[in-house]
């Protein structure tokens, strides 16, 4: 089956630091366009926030991963102690100490991630949730791209103008027939002899053939 | 041609913090199923291990960079020195003084990669390894999520029923036919004289010519 | 529309430490392939320089960030103070006292980056930009590698032999043209009264029409 993809962004209004679970929105993006298996890409459209996988049950878990992170990236307008035992003071400062903090930490976690996506759901393990990490004192509005690829069951593509129903329709027939026979045939036309009987010229349902061999051999 | 994906999971059993090297096992999938270009999406689907890619050669960069990740993420309890000059004790301990710094350590480093696939093996640089990085102090067994998405030879899918030596043979004999003929003879018979001088009914030919298009055309 | 896929290698010669700004040449790739909506796959073919997207317009951001990766991951042959308040000396030390910091830097950014590209330029943020970070000392010369993934007007694989000029006017025809029309007189054809009739043979065109469902239809 030939693979569709859906670009979407996902908005998201964050608090202030900390953390936005974004399981429930992906799944329910993946189940809107019908993705049963497949990959998300997220790209975080921002240079002060990101985007991370970590624990989804013990709070306390992100708490101290975001003291870690208040340790060893300050965010009083300074850096932490070098090896000389000093604090190097931030140039980039025009918008508040926690802003160069914020580019840091972005640094140190991701801006993109891929995910698979199995039988219609993100597949992440029991104690994993994706979050988007706001690494900004006050509260913003922020941009995930979200761009799905795989197999779906819902087109919304311009291109096809199959209903679902005739697809699944299509489907049921399908089923019923065997592919290889068209094959045989092929392969047995394809014969340099058959060929040079009708001439050396190609009728238009050899024509066809080669162009049904171009698109669909996946050995080419 | 159509871009096919399989979907796996590797389990890896770890002895204890460290590494534990993929790319044999990676390059073994590959080659299992055929992927001869395209891309593997890995997800390690834990929040105290991760994915890292390093140097493969002199095993003390390995031990550097764990020794590195112990002074700045340190196993006893509490975090790094602050701003302040003291150390935070982490909330959460339930699990034991190694797994809030394992949650850390993974979030620093990562738990998805996507990888190259060329001429069937992973597209590495001459010195790098991809590595699981096992964070925890005790032996686990760990799952990655392992997607491959591209051509493959080996269809796993139900839908084709073509063996590998059909469809070697018909690439084969592909290759001696030219696929722009069929274009010119569309093209040619697309004119909206021809169809009128038809009567206006398309043939079976005609719309499978129409299908055709709507399948294999890249401009859509 | 069937998905394609190219991939190619970026050469980036660094000046020793700093960033590498990569926006202009990867939109660059991405118009030549002519791939207007996709996904990019970079990956960083070293382990002592990496990727990593940051603000693209005060440059003092990258210096603070490049200032605080030079007091945590320190370049004077030992790591940072532990808990102990100690250095550590690194054991690799071979290529000089860069190398080791280099590898550490390398494992705290990233190495794979998944972009999407939408109407034919990344979808970045307003300030976003993606860098090679050079964290060797000497310039280098460094390869990336960038592969498309997606729809594609240009089509660079061996088997397509249409140029792009009969392709758009394909696709100019076909626009004037209604899909459905095939698929109603395949499921026409397809009772099995019908075929029955025919003597329960398959004609080419039969086989033709079955080859079609197999390739086309999504819901397999």
């Amino acid at each position: 089956m030939a693979m569709d993809q859906l670009l979407m962004q996902l908005e998201i209004n964050t608090h202030g630091p900390g953390f936005t679970r974004l399981n429930e929105q992906l799944n329910q993006r993946i189940h809107d366009c019908g993705l049963s298996k497949g990959v998300v890409h997220l790209t975080c459209l921002h240079t002060s926030c990101s985007l991370t996988i970590n624990e989804n049950a013990d709070p306390r878990v992100l708490e101290d991963l975001a003291a870690w992170m208040n340790a060893v990236v300050p965010q009083d307008g300074s850096g932490p102690s070098g090896p000389d035992g000093n604090r190097r003071r931030y140039l980039h400062d025009d918008e508040g100490d926690d802003d160069m903090p914020a580019h840091i930490r972005t640094a140190l976690t991701t801006q993109t991630m891929s995910l698979s996506v199995d039988s219609g759901r993100l597949l992440l393990g029991t104690w994993q949730a994706v979050y988007l990490w706001e690494h900004r004192s006050s509260p913003h509005r922020r941009r995930v791209a979200c761009h799905l690829i795989g197999d779906m069951a819902n087109d919304f593509s311009e291109r096809s103008q199959l209903s679902a129903a005739a697809r699944s329709t299509t489907a049921a027939l399908m089923a019923r027939r065997n592919g290889t026979r068209l094959n045989d045939v092929v392969q047995a036309r394809h014969v340099p002899e058959a060929w040079a009987q009708d001439g050396g010229v190609d009728t238009e349902l050899d024509l066809l053939i080669d162009r049904l061999h171009d698109i669909s051999d996946p050995s080419q």
